[in-house]
């Protein structure tokens, strides 16, 4: 069985896009019936996580990491190529780039409001290309 | 084989419990030689990380993401279901709801002191359900 | 197939170093065509995750860091043991100990920045152990 690569525009400054659907798609195209699906994330400005499908906790996620890690701060980053995504860096090397989920009976074990998120904390338009791969119990 | 679930009982307010040997047993039993094992929490509040298992360092962590995630903060979120818990949506988010370690001749290949801890971040007690599973290298 | 344990020499307070090569190296020798591929590390005051590796990027990651887990401060944590690494514990738990990244045709699937860094934030100098492990999907 192969890895499926699934592509994504995102907005950038912490876009972050609902891709449970998708996963759970090329997971039943897989045929896995028990194993772990890892969901992964090309790139150094975006991650993935779990978090509440909720456009108000969404907000509440964007205003904190401000705080923490604000984007407009003159990153050291920014003298090394010019640019202003430093930021985005450090917040996508926080939450990591993937994520590992079990599958049963080839459904994914999430809970009821656990929704997987790409996060793209680039600061301008993105394609995104989130790998799903499969291995079996 | 199969993933295994685990249940805990858990009092919220970012319970730190070490659930190492119960993950332990479990590998036991699965009678995996060599591979990696995935701990994956289901729910959007709570998380799965690595850390030595000590009261004080326990309180220093709830200490830190206090300053950093605060619960007391009027969270947006808490429009959306009239409820208190955005605070704990953010902590679990950013520590992610799982952890994956090598199998090495059947046994977990944690450093000395590194222990296997499920966090809950909600604000009330809950009944959680972790699942192990192991896929063979 | 087995883990390949991989040993750096790292100096500590939020050492940042690049390990990209070194696992190439090792999911080269297990010649997986199709999986992913498990980067753990052993102990509780270090983690892996992705970055770009840039060195002043490292140096604003340490920046952050001191601001949101400063090492000066007077852990409880300290007096457990009477040393004085809690925010290392306190920083690694945060990060995780591990990064999962898929295996398409025996090549990583990283994006062109992306790197894999050991990250040590201990407070002095340590041989850690790195295991590498793959699994087929």
């Amino acid at each position: 069985m192969s890895s499926r690569i699934l592509t994504f525009q995102t907005k950038g400054n912490t876009d972050i896009v609902d891709i449970t659907d998708k996963v759970i798609e090329a997971v039943r195209k897989e045929k896995v019936k028990e194993g772990v699906v890892n969901i992964f994330v090309k790139g150094s400005t975006a991650a993935v996580t779990t978090i509440e499908a909720d456009d108000n906790l969404y907000e509440d996620l964007r205003e904190v990491l401000e705080k923490l890690v604000p984007m407009g701060k003159n990153w050291r980053h920014h003298q090394t190529w010019g640019d202003d995504n430093g930021g985005s860096h450090l917040r996508a090397a926080l939450f990591g780039p993937s994520v590992s989920i079990p599958v049963i009976n080839n459904k994914l074990s999430l809970g009821t409001w656990q929704k997987i998120v790409l996060i793209d904390f680039d600061t301008s338009v993105r394609r995104r290309e989130v790998i799903v791969t499969c291995c079996k119990s």
